[in-house]
């Protein structure tokens, strides 16, 4: 297949791209994370997002452990071309590894930051007592 | 005024964090680029979103050449305390210097990356003949 598309992105020196994740139908932010080529390559193959993890340093199948994937609807480039956004449903209706829908579950109110989002699941629940 | 909201936050290296920025009515990703401090400081202070640009190493208040300010309804915060969500009011429309809606306006279709929002405003008529 052609890839010449994946040359398109201006990543970043580390090989990178940040992925601004928004659920389709609500238009709600999930999530920000990292992509690198293999990674946005194998979200368009597959349909399900794929993230790189700059912490554990590989390739990470949204929702592999907690079965909350993440089903492509459709992908945007900004124009810089530094920026990618997807489109997704969100499996499960959670995205943050807290159980809350969003991972930005935290607004500023009068000068201090407060979790105004629900936890949904406990995340113990979610991953298994191991984590 | 008290502004430990700011030490919270996880800042780079370099001392900043991206903000993604969504219209508050539409739900629409319109920006994504980077504050330091003193820009979240400002945004928060004035109600008007002031960012940091890297390439030019100063502090911009987002529509000071074409009037295409951006009202803050709200401010996130994600899991990690590394990203920043702003709801916002696009004033006149247009948050990118392309004329467009948003910066976000390429789609990918069939492995191509397709300019799928229209311009609304001529960028030289935005930022006059100069730019």
């Amino acid at each position: 297949m052609d890839d010449s598309w994946l040359d398109t992105v201006n990543w970043t020196q580390d090989g990178l791209v940040p992925a601004v994740t928004q659920e389709a139908a609500s238009g709600r932010v999930l999530t920000v994370a990292w992509m690198n080529r293999e990674a946005l390559g194998r979200t368009v193959e597959t349909g399900e997002v794929h993230y790189w993890s700059r912490s554990r340093k590989k390739l990470w199948r949204k929702g592999e452990e907690s079965g909350h994937v993440q089903k492509v609807r459709a992908i945007r480039l900004d124009c810089d071309k530094d920026v990618v956004l997807l489109e997704v449903e969100q499996v499960g209706g959670i995205a943050c590894h807290t159980g809350r829908h969003s991972c930005f579950y935290r607004k500023l109110d009068g000068g201090k930051w407060v979790a105004v989002d629900p936890v949904l699941k406990d995340p113990a629940e979610i991953y298994g007592a191991g984590r």
